[in-house]
């Protein structure tokens, strides 16, 4: 298919007519379709239907012979860190602790903790310092951006790459004492799929870093998360951390949100023995212990790490054909366009590069359209996208009928945004 | 029975004697008891046995039709929020959110946020303040002070009376602009059992703060925990608060730990409208939403507000007595001596008041004897008794056959200290 800025004036004002003609086609559909929220579906959900009567009456003794169900544990049960230390975190049990139902919530603790009091390695605390900073591969997850933003911390953007983050603007920018930390979704980037290179993992945990209290925000949300049958892995990053002599630059995060139950699952922090002291300290002042009976639940219910493989098979058989749904659409209506797109291997998201300047128009269309799009920039510090051109697509929730429409009326819609920004530039005077 | 500074001197070595044996005879029972924290016991624990099955397979969906086992619904489940907020807290639902497991990270949250961002009324974070202070009645609760320290925040300590907290020493101390906050346990006080009257509450509610962001920390921990068949009641802080003109004043807390189960209950934060919307707006920053199924399980297991009141009598069978074989032990031993005690009518601890200079002693005799007790000092700002004479009794996690035990053992250490106490004045050189 010619290139759109190929075609002549008359083909491209006929392209026009057909995209526009099938936009509101679309349209007068009146669907209403949500594809703006990383949301497991209820099927997915439906996997974990037998957590809802776990861990059953009587149940409630633990490995050690603790009962789950009194205070204290802080560090959460042995046999829960056995089973999800080394899939999700890359780390033994006993440098793991198993917090509440939201991994989200033990990334603003230790950003909260360590503006009040700091981490290991700390001249003082955070906000202490006078402009605290960090990395933000963009584009990004919004909810880590958010975090940033609520506490005053300076976001200072780094492109992705294949690869990962691109090293040479990091290593650049971490030689700056203010720069404390830096937000990673090592794998299955949130949004746009990238899987961090061995090398950048390396690079990541020897660079040399300004601050002495530099911190890897290494969100590993989607570690056992694979969208195909290959199962990518990446290096341990606290192994690589401590190796390279820098045993305490990696905070660790994970949660089983997206594995049992979105709303009620476990979430995790691992880190150096000196990290995890730290972070025990912290957290013993804020809670006399986790809610253990909820752990029991997830370790009579996924048993084993075979179990765990095979409950991610159930939610991959899910998952996929929605993902395939998408990138199919979008190849069928934008082959031959500028418009680039993720093809994820694993994750919760398809992220589109529309073109300068088109992204808000495509969420005001697709809007206008009955389908609900992540907001323009959501993905960029404080939502604002320098080229206004990145979208997150967001099919995990609605079924795959739905998602096929949705993906039809979205591909249309970023058509349609294309050839109205070709117009546009045509019609502009010359310079 | 003759006081002890009334003894002659042979009457005074004959006591001591008796008593030297008595606790020698103990200790040679070699027991091992733990009197340490405010912990059900497992039998209280059993009482809420039928939620470890709930809410069962297939039962997730919420009174308003959300599936409680997704992500969202930040201020929690509305058929939670009508059981409890009232109950508990004092508050319509509409000014409850339902949080994790734990009042304390409730109120850990509420501080970090004050300090980094401030708090309705603030002019600025409290951790921009020169010295921020709370107010602390003492004897209080241990916690509540290790976050304050932890957080450099001073503690002002304020002497409890029969009504609560000395009110003219509050409402002096409180005129200083420093003081930001106050803890309070308004009902069945930890440890001493005080029940603050409606005219403290209403002093408390109308006085004038120097800080215009002066906040109650209301940490209404027992409100249904009574150990009496009177269901002792307070007036709803928020009413009388919003009746005297300061609205915002109180931060309110709750949870169901010592209601179903103590590692795997609700906790709650309520306030004025403007107070919860800072707080959802913070908390929404946090995390995605709150595990709605254990607040599913809760609705289920208890159904309504009379479902909690026989939930708790059943309770107070099983604690009543243990609180009795304490306070009779007491009162079998040291009646004539200057040693008082409280007799709660609700709550997890009796209260010792052992006389200048002996609780130390006491701890260190009863751990001779096998007995673990809170740690002298425990109870007040930075661990440090000025007067070391308070004790923290906690009877609840060991059985009602241990307890009576523990109560004679602890009875008998304190006895011995009160002699010891009184031949080390009559030795003292004379000043």
């Amino acid at each position: 298919m010619t290139a759109l800025a190929d075609l002549s004036p008359a083909d491209l004002a006929a392209r026009y007519a057909q995209a526009h003609g099938a936009y509101e086609a679309f349209r007068a559909r009146g669907l209403k379709l949500d594809m703006t929220r990383g949301k497991p579906a209820p099927e997915q959900l439906d996997l974990a239907s037998g957590m809802l009567a776990l861990p059953g009456n009587g149940d409630h003794t633990t490995a050690s012979g603790e009962d789950a169900r009194n205070y204290g544990g802080l560090q959460g049960l042995a046999e829960a860190r056995a089973l999800f230390g080394p899939a999700l975190l890359g780390a033994p049990p006993e440098q793991v602790v198993v917090a509440e139902n939201a991994s989200l919530a033990v990334m603003h603790d230790c950003i909260v903790w360590a503006m009040l009091k700091g981490v290991p390695g700390s001249e003082r605390p955070w906000s202490k310092e006078a402009a605290p900073a960090f990395l933000c591969p963009v584009p990004g997850y919004d909810r880590h951006f958010a975090l940033c933003e609520e506490f005053g911390i300076r976001m200072l953007p780094v492109p992705m790459t294949p690869e990962g983050p691109d090293m040479e603007v990091v290593e650049a920018l971490v030689a700056d004492p203010a720069v404390k930390g830096m937000w990673c979704v090592p794998k299955y980037s949130n949004p746009s799929g990238e899987i961090y290179s061995d090398e950048t993992v390396r690079r990541l945990a020897a660079m040399k870093a300004g601050a002495p209290d530099f911190r890897l925000f290494w969100d590993n949300a989607y570690a056992v998360h694979h969208l195909t049958p290959e199962h990518h892995a990446i290096p341990d990053i606290l192994d690589v951390c401590k190796q390279a002599g820098n045993p305490d630059r990696a905070f660790v995060f994970a949660s089983t949100s997206k594995i049992t139950l979105a709303g009620a699952g476990l979430a995790f922090f691992a880190g150096s023995p000196e990290n995890v002291r730290w972070y025990l300290a912290r957290a013993g002042k804020r809670t006399i212990g986790p809610d253990k009976l909820n752990q029991l639940r997830h370790v009579r219910f996924l048993r084993d790490p075979a179990g765990l493989t095979a409950h991610m098979e159930r939610q991959r058989e899910l998952l996929a054909p929605k993902f395939s749904a998408v990138t199919e659409a979008l190849e069928r209506h934008l082959t031959g366009t500028d418009v680039i797109w993720s093809r994820p291997e694993g994750g919760y998201f398809v992220s589109v590069d529309a073109g300068v300047g088109t992204a808000e128009r495509i969420v005001a269309l697709a809007k206008g359209a009955g389908i609900g799009l992540t907001p323009a920039g959501a993905t960029f510090p404080n939502g604002r996208d320098p080229r206004d051109a990145a979208l997150r697509l967001a099919p995990s929730y609605p079924s795959l009928s739905e998602v096929r429409e949705a993906a039809e009326g979205i591909a249309l819609c970023i058509l349609l945004a294309a050839i109205e920004s070709e117009r546009a530039v045509r019609a502009a005077p010359q310079q």
